[in-house]
């Protein structure tokens, strides 16, 4: 038993399996393929680690104790039904992958000690594609990863030791994930040759790993590969010698994984090769990769993350917000039918705190998947505790309005990707807590109308204690943790105010005369990002009108976006009766009160919680406190130094 | 012919030397020693080069023309004579040292066109030590290096090919520096065992081609190496094994070199190792590892650079530009005679504009040298042009008043230590106008009594043309380019406002918040550090009184220091009748227009200097423009968010 390891697969690390052993014991498997041998596997090894043998296999149900597997179509693609008798326990799912999710699920329910009565269940994934984006590099490391080395790379070339690969596939399958895309998408020179025989061969095995557990694979590719690999003079998408060599590349990949998923391509964003280079647009060019996978039934999955990354700061006119929707919304429709683009849950970047991309919803006549960050880049970076499950949800539930009221984000896309949060650190998170994020995420993209809290209380009793009072305790832990990493952070939506580059740690004016397009403006009479129609940048109209309405009218505005929309004096009144000045400080120094409540609340469960979580988290919680201080002070003096306002309970704030 | 690598060595370069020919045909050495060789080499290397031929060699002078080395012992330690009469060139030494020094005088002055009749020069150096620090790395990085990869360390070794070395101790001996430490004070693992068996062997050679140079050789050392290379479990410097350690080191290095200088040290500072870890202090260590140098005549070069690193900037009392003299100051007599302090110009690190360090003078009965930072660190690192001459030259200039008027900087030490600006760039320099730093330091730690103009036209006229207008133009703008520089950098001593770490371009609140102990502490009244006695950080009161005075009284203060010493309300009144915010606004906005105008007068020269000299500089005043720009609108943007203040000219600031 290593719970750091095991994460939330530890099965047997307390007493609550218990009731499931006479049903284990016999194992009835009314179905067959790879991924059903992966169900069975699992359940041999549950059995195995709570008794010590094998379960018995048996060819046809019994009335005293067993475990059926089988397919039953009418539950769809990844849908399963678990049902508990006195007699038997039986997993039907709508296919193969149905089948292993049912058990997963099945498994990770029990072991955190959730009663058999709550254990029949009947669920079917809302979105077709839920995937993980690693951003692994061949060498080994891992951009914005925090949790280690990668686990699929080494010194240029894939790794040949599968035990942990399988083991993360174990992972991802158990919450549904069923596609993965293993490298960067920014594309170096080494991953270019990923797609070339002296590397697929090694490609393949990790593929097959995968596929055992019902997950595709797919690879980013660069998009100037003809030209880096075979030497080609261009790579135009309309160049008959590119798209040639796209679809021979295509048949080769193919040839060796039957089973890849696709391409993931970054293209004319942040310096990456794209068709902009030859004058063609987004859709030209990810049309000519999607027709070089069709024969395959391959996709091309296209990030909308295309903006200008040299804005001059001084052209108060740009908004980066605006670039997504600016760059794909005149290419609606426009776009095979195997592209799938997708687009980061809000227009800036990952913040904690952003208004909902516009795109959603406005390109109706696409394929849309929502990108997600798990891996907390800009919040926390596995340090600071954040999880991040409340935050997505708002974006699948938020309404676009789009054809009228009810259009929710989660009806106007096909799936999600999930930047993985994954390394070499033997709890794969580098703060254990941050499971919680890589767990809700699968879940929640399985089935967006679950709560935040509901997939926290699932997660920390399989993964940590089955004991329902601390189960309580870690979980509101986890459920306030986003609102107190947002308290004592960037206020009001603006975003940004982080060092330069690392991203974890306050600089107010890090990014403020960057080429970036992430600015706050503040000056000694207010701050904020004026994007409104009236006087602003006009992003406010990128959103169907009720939601632009909403955004431009700074009555209206939802406070949390206030200074994402608005540019405000400090004397500016919100709603709780507090000024904007004074609403900045209250929001400081309560958040650096509740990063110290957050050890505090830890500290007393020492006794409840595995020591390796205990110690671990504990450590993350105190480098936490000094972050929150750090921010705390930081962003009270900068404004104090600005506004010249005192707090009004006159804390102390430094000159 | 290979003008960016031959510097200001580039004898020939046109027919200024031609009337030189008549005399260096014939060469008559009536002294001899390893030095004394390279000062044939190096007059017979000219002639080679003039020629084509190699020089006569004469045993006595003859009345038609020839070129005398001798030495006379009257002149003084590297002090030499030349004398030019229609028969012969007499050089004449004080030792060897002084020999090599006129030789490699008369062939840069008169390469550089200098008529005959002005070339009968007595000179003698002002101080005994005039030393080179490389920043470099056993790895092949130089810290804070500008010019390329070390020319002394490869892939964790010395380097083995010694023709660069060569001409690089040619280029140092020429303009009369005799010691060199060869590797980066932070002395990192590797670099701990430059002192050991393995790689002294190397590390003699390299200090072999030095000594044929008259230049000794330092090793920055390690203070832990007892435990780090003999695993003691103390570095404690009263430890009888760890003095034993460094005995037995000193022994053994001095078997390897004989010639060896002595040790480099950086201890107690920014989380280097030293005696405080064993409450010991400075002299103790200094002087232990002198008792084990002292035999040997080896000497101990200890910096004063130590400081506080990790200061909490919520507190406005700590005062980092204080650290140098509260360390140091209480030690005055304690230190043996092997032992010098190398002091930093500035109190703080090498910024554009700083008071002279108050340990000048303050330390009558310790050796001190005076450390400047030739490599432009801080100083627009060898792209913006910075001719250091003058600021260095102001430092040695400054009356400490210790003990009375007139007790400069120059009078109060013992040599000085200049960070080298040099790499495997074929110009050594980055940028080749760099280069009359390097030669600039050379001669003013020589004769501080030199005029900035004078050592830059030296340096024009042998480094790029001897044509008297073009070296005019090239030589005002040397000149004139630490004031450019600094009027749209950091106004009036406030220093810093650079990005962190990178150390080049503007981030007003790079180091703010920061644990450095750099602030400006500015907020929407007035901005600047509070150093007085009455109301600050008391620093003035480590001056002697009559500095004291000057600078505790906001209107005694030179202005270019105002920020340095006080926190001023942006409305206070300058000499010049302008408020301190117009001043800044003045300054950027005609320091940005300078900057251009460098360029301007560069391209007006296109046709006059050589064409690599031509393009590399050119390069470097195109992005100097870029950078002077965007220090402009930040720092004028910066100060118009936080005053409110608009400029009375209405030029564009950006809101």
């Amino acid at each position: 038993m290593d719970m750091l390891y095991d994460c939330w697969l530890a099965y047997g690390k307390d007493d609550s399996m218990k009731w499931t052993e006479k049903y284990l014991s016999r194992l009835c498997v009314l179905c067959s393929g790879r991924v059903i041998s992966s169900a069975v596997k699992e359940l041999e090894a549950a059995f195995g680690r709570l008794t010590g043998n094998i379960p018995e296999r048996i060819s046809q149900p019994l009335s005293e104790g067993c475990f059926i597997l089988r397919i039953n179509d009418s539950l769809g693609a990844g849908g399963y039904d678990i049902s508990v008798s006195d007699e038997s326990i039986t997993v039907m799912g709508g296919d193969e992958n149905g089948v292993l999710y049912g058990v997963f699920r099945f498994l990770i329910l029990a072991s955190g000690g959730y009663p058999p009565e709550s254990l029949s269940i009947t669920e079917k994934p809302c979105f077709p594609l839920r995937m993980i984006d690693q951003w692994d590099n061949a060498d080994g490391t891992v951009e914005r990863g925090y949790s280690g080395a990668s686990i699929f790379f080494e010194k240029g070339r894939p790794v040949s030791d599968m035990k942990r690969l399988t083991d993360y596939a174990r992972l991802l399958s158990s919450v549904g994930i069923n596609a993965i895309c293993i490298n960067n998408v920014n594309v170096h020179r080494t991953e270019t040759f990923f797609i070339t025989e002296g590397l697929l061969p090694d490609i393949a095995k990790i593929a097959g790993i995968f596929a055992d557990y019902g997950i595709k694979l797919y690879l980013s590719v660069n998009f100037a590969a003809p030209m880096e690999i075979d030497g080609l003079s261009t790579a135009d998408p309309l160049d008959e010698r590119v798209k040639s060599r796209w679809k021979c590349t295509a048949d080769n990949i193919y040839r060796h994984i039957p089973e890849f998923g696709g391409f993931l391509v970054k293209a004319d964003s942040e310096n990456r090769p794209g068709p902009h280079t030859y004058g063609r647009d987004h859709a030209e060019g990810a049309n000519m990769l999607a027709a070089a996978l069709k024969p395959f039934g391959g996709n091309v999955i296209w990030r909308c993350f295309v903006y200008n990354c040299h804005v001059d700061w001084r052209d108060r006119t740009t908004d980066r917000a605006k670039a997504a929707y600016d760059n794909f919304k005149p290419l609606d429709g426009k776009f095979a039918d195997n592209v799938y683009l997708q687009i980061k849950n809000g227009p800036m970047d990952f913040q904690i705190r952003e208004a909902v991309s516009p795109l959603f919803g406005a390109m109706p006549d696409t394929n849309c998947l929502c990108e997600f960050q798990i891996t907390q880049e800009y919040t926390g970076q596995q340090i600071d505790l954040c999880y991040l499950v409340p935050m997505w949800k708002e974006c699948l539930d938020f309404d676009t309005y789009h054809g009228g009221e009810g259009s929710l984000v989660s009806r106007n896309i096909l799936g999600a990707a999930g930047v993985s949060n994954v390394g070499s650190d033997r709890c794969w998170t580098g703060d254990p807590l941050a499971g919680a994020n890589l767990y809700g995420y699968g879940r929640l993209v399985f089935d967006p109308a679950l709560s935040a809290e509901k997939i926290a209380m699932e997660w920390v009793r399989a993964a940590i204690t089955a004991d329902e009072e601390t189960a309580e305790v870690i979980c509101k832990m986890l459920v306030s943790s986003r609102d107190i990493y947002e308290s004592y952070t960037s206020p009001l939506g603006v975003g940004w105010m982080v060092t330069p580059h690392y991203h974890y740690g306050v600089d107010v004016d890090g990014y403020e005369y960057s080429p970036w397009g992430t600015y706050h403006y503040s000056d000694r009479n207010g701050m904020g990002a004026d994007r409104t129609k009236a006087t602003g940048t006009g992003y406010t109209a990128q959103y169907a009108p009720h939601n632009e309405e909403m955004y431009e009218n700074v009555s209206a505005c939802p406070e949390e976006l206030l200074l994402f929309f608005h540019h405000l004096p400090y004397t500016y009144m919100l709603s709780s009766g507090k000024t904007l000045i004074q609403h900045i400080y209250d929001s400081h120094f309560e958040g650096a009160e509740k990063a110290e409540e957050l050890l505090m609340r830890w500290r007393s469960l020492k006794e409840r919680v595995p020591e390796e979580y205990y110690r671990e988290a504990e450590l993350r919680f105190e480098k936490q406190i000094e972050n929150s201080r750090q921010w705390r002070d930081v962003i009270n003096t900068y404004y104090y130094r600005k506004s010249g306002i005192d707090d009004i309970r006159g804390r102390k704030i430094f000159r």
